[in-house]
Formats: C-alpha cells, structure tokens, sequence
C-alpha cells in the first residue's frame, strides 16, 4: 500500500512518521512548527547527500505579464542574502566540491545540492539561507536580468529546446503549461524588481516549503538543522500556517490546438521533428501502461522507432518518443533529427509507428519493456539526486510514496491490452507537429 | 606509492595483482592468456556494475584518408555479429533496463555497459561479441553511413561542438590530435567497406583489449566470463602475444597554429568564443597544479571567470575554463558565449583573466580550489561509470594507478609558487581564439 502524505502531521505538528523501505533504506517525514514538511532517505553506506528546497510554484502558476518572473527569482536567489554575498554562496559549495544548482519547471521550483555527507550542515544552512533570507537588490536585479537573456538566447539557438518548446505552445497554447518557463526576452527586459519580490514573499513561507534529502542523512539531523535555519531567516514557525493544498490534478485544461508549426532556420544542417499529441496527469492511472507503451514506441535502442528509422533504414541519428506529465495533464510526443531531404519520409514514418502501436504489441515487446523499466528504476536507485527528487515529487504532485517493490509490482501488473487501449487512445488524439528547420 | 601496471604478467600469464583501496574498495588486475588485460574495482555494497572493453586506438591513429574510421567501425560493432542481430544486442541491454553504448575518442575507443551487477555476465558476453565477431556487413556498411552523415550534421548545428573541435585545428592543425573524431562527410561518404575491416582486424587482439569493470563485480568471475567469451568469439589466447606498448608521451607533437579562426552563422543569437593555447599532456607532473589552477580560472561559480565576467557584468550564462590532456601534449581553453554587441568586451576579459593569473592567486583561492578538487574526487566514486573509466585510463595512458588517498596527497601538495608558475608559462604560449556566430 503507499503511504499517504498528509499535509498537516496526523497528530501534533512535530510528529514524523517513518516507512520502511526496499533495500534497506529508511524513509520518514515530518512536519515541522509552521506546517514545513521534511521528508528524508537514509540510504546506507551512502556518502554523498542530497538536499532540496521545494515550492510548488512553477511558471504554470505565474501571469502573462509577469512570464518568466519564478525563473528570474531562482536565479535572484543566488544573488546574496542579508548574511552572505553571491560569491559566499559560491564558495560554499566550490571549496567542497559540492554540487549545487536550481531548477524552475512549469509547476515547482528546487533548490538543491549534492554534497559529501558531513557537508551537509552547511548544505542546508545556506540553501535555507537563500529561501528565506535573499536580498534581491535592485542593482543584483538589473545585472542578472542580461544573465538571463543570454540564457533565453542560449535556448534559442538550440533547436531541441525550441521544438519542445513550441510543442508545448501547439498543444496547450492559451494555457499557461503551453509557455515557455523562462518567458519571453521582451518580458525580462520590462519585468520589475517589485514584480519578482512580490512573487517571492507571496509563495515562500514555512507552509509551502519542502525539504527533502537523501543519501547519508539522518532524519533527526535534518528536521533540527532546518528549524534551525529557518529561525535564523527570521521565518516565524509559532503559528500554525494552514495547510498549503497540492495542486488540483482535476482542474481542466483548456487551450488552442494548432495542427502544425514551422519554424525556419536556414542555416541548420538537420530539420527536427516533433510529432505528438496530450499526454496523461502524473497521478493517471495508466502512468505505468504508458511507461511500457513508451519503451515499447520509442525508449531504446530495441524500440519500434529506432529500429524501423535508424536500424532499418539508416535515417536518423537520434529518434525516440516521451512523456512529459504534469499534475493537470500531459504531452506525449516523438522526435527524431535528420537532414532536411528525408524529412518528409521520416515524419511519416513516426506517424506509422504512432498509428500501429494501436494494433498491438507482442508478448515479448512487452516483457522487454517491464525488464527495461525495472531495471532502471532500480539503477537509478544508486543516485542520492534521483531519490530526493522521487521524494519532492511524491510531496508535491502524487501525495503519496510508493515503494520500489510497489512500482515493480505495478509495471508487472501492465496487460498487452492495457497497451493496445492506451496505444488507440494516442493514436486517435488530435496530432500537432513542430519542424524546425531549413525551409522546405 | 602508485601501483605501477606492467604489460606482461609480472611471473606468468594468469598471474593478478591485488591493490587495497581506500573506502574498502578491492582492486585486482590480471593479465589473461594471450596479453589480455583485466582490471576490476569491487565496491561494497553497490549493485550497479559497469564493463568497458578499450583498445587504444582512436581517430590519432587514422591516415587523413582514412579519418573517422575508428567512429564508423564503433558504429558497426552494435550492427551484430556471427551470433546476434543488431536487434539481439539491442534488446540484451534495453530488457535489463542497462545503459550500454561506445565512445570514440582521439587515443581510445570505449564499449561499455552499466548493470545491475546480476546481469554483469550478460553485459561481458555480448560486449565480448561485439568486439571479437562483429560481422561489418556491406548492407549494414550502407545503411550506417547514413546514420553518421546524420550524427556528423547534428554535430556541425552545435555551435558548442563547433567551436572545439575548431579549436583543437587551430592549436593542433596539421597533426592527427587536430581533427574532428568523426572525420568529414566528405571522407565517410567515401569510405570502405574493406579500409574499416582492415582497421578492425589489425587493431581488436588479445594483446591489445582491456577489460575493466567497477561495483558490484567479482574479479575471478570477470577473468573467467572474459576468457569464456573470447574463446567463443574464436580469438586465440593460446599464443602469448608480445606486449603492446602505451603511446609514447615523448613524441613530439609538430602541428601549425592559427592565431584566429571565425565561422559565420548568421542565424545564432549568441557568439562563441574559446580562447587557449597548447596545454599539458596527461602525464605531466603538473597535472596537478593545472587542476588546481584550472579550479582557480574557470572550475565554478566562484572562480575568477565566473565571478568577473557572469557576476559582476552579466554578460554571459555560460563561461568556464577546461584543460583536455592527451597521451602527447594537451589543450587548454576559456569558453563563453554571449550576444554579438557584447563579445569583444567577454574576449578581452577572457584574455584579460587568463593573464592576471600569472600575477599569482590568494591563499584562500589556494584552499577552495583544494577542497573543490577533493570534494569532487570523493563525490564521483559513488559512480561505477567513473570507476570503471578510471581503471581504463590508468591502463592505456598511465600505466599506473594512484589511490585516492595518493591524488589527495598530490592535490594537496600543490602551492601557490606552483600555481603561479604554471599560469605565467599558459600566459606565454601563442594564443588561438575561435568565434562561432554572426559576422562582426
């Protein structure tokens, strides 16, 4: 059974509760004074840890005049606090050899580093030193915001980056998942400090934060160092903050489907295809038929896709298809690069492909698929970022933990029919496609 | 004391040699019948397992006719063999969920795979396959030219692989180190059947295969599923080969500079810059102190570059400095991009940087770039890829193995006059800058 993570602690605040996990690893979670979740993997012999600082607040959640403004605050953040300058929080982390970086997504944002175990005190100090304490100075605001332009042009001139975004435009445009995270250089340029700084003190407090790590940590350790970090912040744990709710997962999605977008650069050796359609909620029910109907498609070098376009036929380099859930809905796409004159030929063929899934998969392409999806689940286990980030995921979109013993069991569980229902489901949805490329 | 590796078994054929690591890792090396040479980590506690079977031969090694025929024959090895199709091995990896793929370098190609360690005989056999029974049919020699042409076009649209591959030309023009891995379109549109055949069967042996494997790995299982697997790929171990010597670091590198290279894309919303100039061979007895000065320039969000150029300026996203040793000689490089308005200003800067070094760095840049060195070593031991390449490296470039406690101790030792030293010779060797993006 998975556990349920409730938002408010089952009985006191303070009180934590812990799960067993495969493997020998230990899982707990508590909640702190002030609603703060800390949720923690033991993973023994680990010598690294990883720690994070999660909020459920993406771009997804930001308005059409301020795109791009969540992005702007992580990169703020790393500006200086009231006890540290840019450069302390750079040499925090450089003179351990740590790691440590940020990620803004359509629907959270993570502050996260991976250092060796007994750095990890620091690790926290400063990451919550940062959440709760960043400065924002307008003159730290108008020097970052060229940073991120070059980030946007850097992304601009990367065609990968711009069919998926684009794609996500052709199949949720008028939403706010069907925009770029980042926002528009037009926005960055006229985007203000207050905008950023509103945004910053209206979603970060004690009852949105999340803290998740794991390697080699101890829980107990954990919950005092944040505590501790926090009341040096000056964030006020006193009072009982109500429950933050996590994001609705029925909320409906409407927005503009546009069949096909083209977008020319003549100076590209390749012509990129992406050809897809919606996906599936995070916490859909068929997230395990999809994961084997994706190996199956397009996720291996034994996939349909590679086998037919590059094996095959020796038409592409890279090809292969994706997932891509969020807790409101989903893209699923396929994508392939070659050169501009087999591009027509291999746009078709991603369609076959695509199409015939819906007659069917056989026994063995399914039994590959569950070994495939099992195997790297549990390779991925060795990586103390995988499994803080499995733990900032559960917290935020699904509400629930399972254990490694519990997905296996699901992804066995996936029928050849299951496969073939999903398979149609795809191949009957409205199909957009994004070229990017010389003209054709 | 570093573990000197000797071509030839020490007494006989079949003898190994066991080195005690830190963090209560076991290494063993043995030498097979036939001068195959088995290198294994065994780490407890991990259940990954990672194999690599390198010969020392890469793209250096071509004629200029020839270029790109150690890539292409990388290729045909997973297009199968007297035994398996290319959906065989495919399909061997991707239903245990394994991560197996082949990287050509310059001096070395790799054919690896990572595992959970109970699939580590599947991964040895069908590696062994490849290697010793590749079938290089003319209709898969057809039909994979085009995947490289495809792999090569994809390369030439990134403008960050562009910039260094021109790069190495500009330092290295006219020797072997100076061209692009995967030769020309020109060359593989080309190319033979019988000229990769020939590259194959000279170079694949007894004599000159490594094996290395790192995690969860026994070494006398290893020894016994490499031999097995030879055997049945039909090499002869029966003979004792002479010893194949490691590259001569001593050879002298005769190549053409070119001060300044420029390549126009018009479409590109940044400009590419890569300023260096020769740098060290991997041997070097200053490795040491480059990594610590390499550290200092551009290793991190408190380097110098970083600092100057990123946080006091805003003007790039992306800056950072790199050394890339070879057996021969080596490059070093200061890489950014930024909009063309602003690129003379973050060339200058980089020049400016590179040569403030030799004014020598502070006692605490000293430390942090110690203890960022250190932190990091400890951090990628968690990593059986990185285990596995270390061995392999060791064996072909080296022919030693230091412990990590031993490159600790070396790190360490490292002083500022070192340092000082080190930046006034990078100071004064003929310098290259290569700009990728639109004409000035």
């Amino acid at each position: 059974m998975p556990h349920v993570l409730p938002l408010v602690a089952p009985t006191t605040a303070g009180s934590s509760v812990t799960i067993e996990q495969d493997h020998g690893a230990v899982i707990r979670r508590s909640i702190l004074p002030g609603g703060v979740r800390v949720f923690t993997e033991n993973i023994p012999g680990m010598r690294s840890a990883t720690v994070g600082a999660w909020f459920g607040v993406g771009s997804r959640d930001e308005t059409d005049e301020h795109a791009g403004s969540t992005h702007f605050l992580e990169h703020l953040l790393f500006k200086g606090t009231a006890r540290r300058s840019a450069l302390d929080i750079a040499e925090a982390f450089d003179r351990v050899g740590g790691e440590s970086n940020a990620l803004t997504g359509k629907e959270y944002t993570c502050y996260y580093a991976r250092v060796i175990d007994t750095d990890l005190p620091m690790a926290i100090d400063v990451i919550l030193d940062m959440v709760t304490s960043a400065k924002l100075d307008q003159a730290d605001f108008d020097m970052e915001r060229g940073v991120i332009l070059e980030e946007l042009a850097m992304n601009e001139d990367d065609p990968g980056d711009v069919i998926h975004e684009r794609f996500a435009e052709a199949v949720l445009g008028g939403h706010p998942l069907g925009r770029p995270i980042g926002g528009t250089p037009e926005i960055i340029e006229s985007v203000s400090r207050d905008a950023v700084w509103e945004h910053y003190t209206q979603h970060y407090a004690p009852s949105t934060l999340i803290v998740t790590a794991a390697g080699g940590v101890d829980h107990d350790v954990v919950c005092g160092l944040v505590q501790s970090a926090l009341e040096e912040g000056g964030w006020d744990l006193t009072t009982a903050a109500p429950p933050v709710s996590r994001r609705d997962p029925s909320a409906p999605v409407e927005s503009v489907h546009t069949p096909e977008i083209d977008v020319v650069r003549s100076e590209l050796e390749q012509s990129h295809l992406l050809l897809g359609t919606r996906g599936f909620r995070a916490n859909d029910e068929r997230r395990n038929t999809l994961a084997v109907y994706n190996a199956i498609l397009g996720g291996g070098m034994s996939s349909r896709l590679f086998q037919e376009i590059r094996e095959k036929r020796g038409l592409t380099y890279t090809v292969y298809s994706f997932g891509a859930p969020s807790a409101e809905t989903g893209l699923f796409g396929v994508y392939a690069a070659c050169t501009p004159a087999k591009a027509p030929e291999v746009e078709r063929l991603m369609g076959v492909e695509v199409d015939r899934m819906a007659e069917g998969v056989t026994a063995a392409e399914l039994d590959r698929a569950k070994g495939q999806i099992a195997g790297s689940m549990v390779l991925r286990l060795e990586d103390s970022y995988s499994r803080m980030s499995r733990l900032g995921k559960a917290e935020l979109a699904f509400g629930e933990l399972w254990s490694i013993g519990e997905m296996l069991d699901q992804v066995h569980a996936v029928t050849a029919d299951d496969v073939a229902a999903l398979a149609s489901d795809i191949a009957s949805r409205d199909r957009a496609v994004v070229r990017v490329g010389p003209a054709r």
